[in-house]
């Protein structure tokens, strides 16, 4: 059978199982309206340890540990990780799985990390590379901060077009054989520019390759927005939602009456102060690992399209000028297998 | 049949092409032992941009499109691009694969990139999930040494250990369908830390995940050394290789009859004055798609095992005083197909 569906998609001959999840959030993420689906949250940013860098990287240390130790299976089960962060020359994700011994594929999507793994993992799996793949991102708010804005001491003013970065790390193993969920489907996303250059207004940049992806997903697919329980972008934030329910709506798909976003569920809009929400690519990580993947496992959500999203930047692009493009991947996630 | 061998190893079911390559590359590389192998080489490190950053965008850009150009495909043809740099956030891959409007899946493997990015080709392609595919890695000595080391306008005087970063980019299309050669199997490798901290020694920080991919390489394959006419690493430099060829000798193997290194083979020891050789993702890359591909063609070379090797090192991480891990990811082409 062709697996390969024409467009940007492709679909899962032998269905890829969501064997187990882990995510880890720091106190801020914990506090959210997300706090009980997250298995564990830490009382300090630092994690023990003496840098945010660091912190971030025994974030990502523990969190994929735990998510082998929830898949019942030991480090010797996996035959590879694939992996990202934020963080310059993804050193979150190198020094976070270097005591596994396990063959790292790293990747770098932005906040679409996550969504990247995730549909390269199943690919490997149902190619017959591979028998169980570890997948994960991570943020940390700090960490981000100092690199991409300006080190936290200084006390700049988020301009309310901000999001939060997410502490927090999301893992997944993926596996040949198991339980529901199953990853049925992925479309992977292209680079859209569509000229914003504000740092502090990633909802925007994002926004246009969501809509890129959706609608080649909805194409690819043949199906509409009302086929999924959920959809649910990375961490777009309340703009970029709100743009793409419009930018989606000129296309001709109705996104408003199941669609959400990482970035807007993981932090309460009253209490929290984070502006437009939450974004890194541990938000999306977190909030599937944390709570979709127990909605789906307790029968709540049948079917969801995870599209984590990414803004393409770094300093020196800013510093240069440069445009932000965005990027997508979009991830069927079902609870019954569609064997074909 | 199984594809997974067993340890970190896949074979290919159905031989992948490598159809076609392109390598453009600096002035300086451009006057290296390989010259007449390039397929273009720039006047001027600037590539006619503003930035040393924006330099090597398009260097990207036009590598990618030139090798698409010479597999006689279009862009509409590609299934995905795979493809990453050095640069913070992948700034260089992100702007350079833009306008090709393919699906992009990011990769950050540090000078393992291109290896990396031909080991996930070649398993979307034989799984079934894609035709085609693109990859690519690039690196710019400028670029760089103003985000690793220090600006080049400082002048800082570089130690005998330290490596010169290729300015260049390499990039192959590889397929379902065409001729020789065949990417046949793939060994994919782990963090390995064993210490080192220099920045300015990255060949030694290097040589173990070098050796930890060899000796699982041969013990998947059941091969030893003498198997392949050619061991390329990519970017050790005349340290790193000769470790490499020690400790693979206190492992049982001999590599002292056909192991060179794209780092070595890239400049002129006597006239170059590049130190220990070249380094950067763009080192393998070029140097792959430049010359041994040719040779491959040419029926000079039957058999090579591709070894690009990455210090998996940030500014940041080296400055909190973090060790320099590597990682080695292992890529057999051969002129005959092995159909199993």
């Amino acid at each position: 059978m062709q697996k390969k569906k024409g467009g940007q998609s492709v679909i899962f001959q032998y269905p890829v199982t969501i064997k187990s999840t882990a995510s880890i959030v720091g106190p801020k993420e914990g506090q959210g309206p997300l706090r009980d689906y997250f298995d564990l949250t830490l009382d300090d940013v630092m994690a023990g340890q003496k840098t945010w860098e660091k912190a971030e990287s025994k974030i990502v240390e523990d969190a994929m540990n735990l998510a082998v130790k929830n898949s019942g299976f030991d480090n010797s089960h996996i035959d590879f990780v694939i992996a990202g962060d934020l963080l310059n020359q993804s050193t979150a994700t190198t020094f976070g799985v270097m005591g596994m011994k396990i063959p790292l594929f790293g990747i770098f999507g932005a906040c679409s990390t996550f969504g990247e793994g995730l549909g390269l993992g199943a690919m490997l799996i149902d190619g017959g590379f591979a028998k169980n793949v570890l997948v994960g991102a991570s943020s940390h708010f700090c960490s981000a901060e100092r690199q991409f804005r300006s080190p936290l001491e200084l006390g700049g003013q988020r301009p309310p077009t901000a999001s939060w970065t997410v502490t927090g790390a999301g893992c997944a193993v993926l596996s040949n054989a198991g339980e529901k969920p199953y990853i049925t489907g992925f479309t992977a996303g292209r680079v859209i520019d569509m000229g914003i250059t504000d740092a502090n207004n990633m909802g925007a940049a994002m926004a246009p390759a969501v809509v890129d992806t959706l609608v080649n997903h909805f194409k690819d697919f043949n199906r509409n927005p009302a086929y999924y329980d959920v959809i649910a972008t990375g961490d777009l934030g309340y703009i970029g939602h709100e743009l793409v329910v419009r930018l989606m709506s000129e296309e001709g798909f109705n996104m408003s009456e199941n669609y959400t976003d990482c970035g807007i569920q993981i932090f309460d809009r009253e209490t929290q102060d984070t502006h437009v929400g939450g974004s890194g690519c541990g938000c999306s990580a977190s909030a599937f690992s944390g709570y979709y993947y127990k909605k789906i496992k307790q029968g709540e959500i049948k079917s969801m399209l995870l599209i984590p999203t990414g803004a393409l930047l770094s300093q020196t692009s800013q510093q240069q000028g440069s445009n932000i493009p965005g990027i997508a991947h979009a991830v069927v996630i079902e609870s019954s297998r569609q064997d074909r």
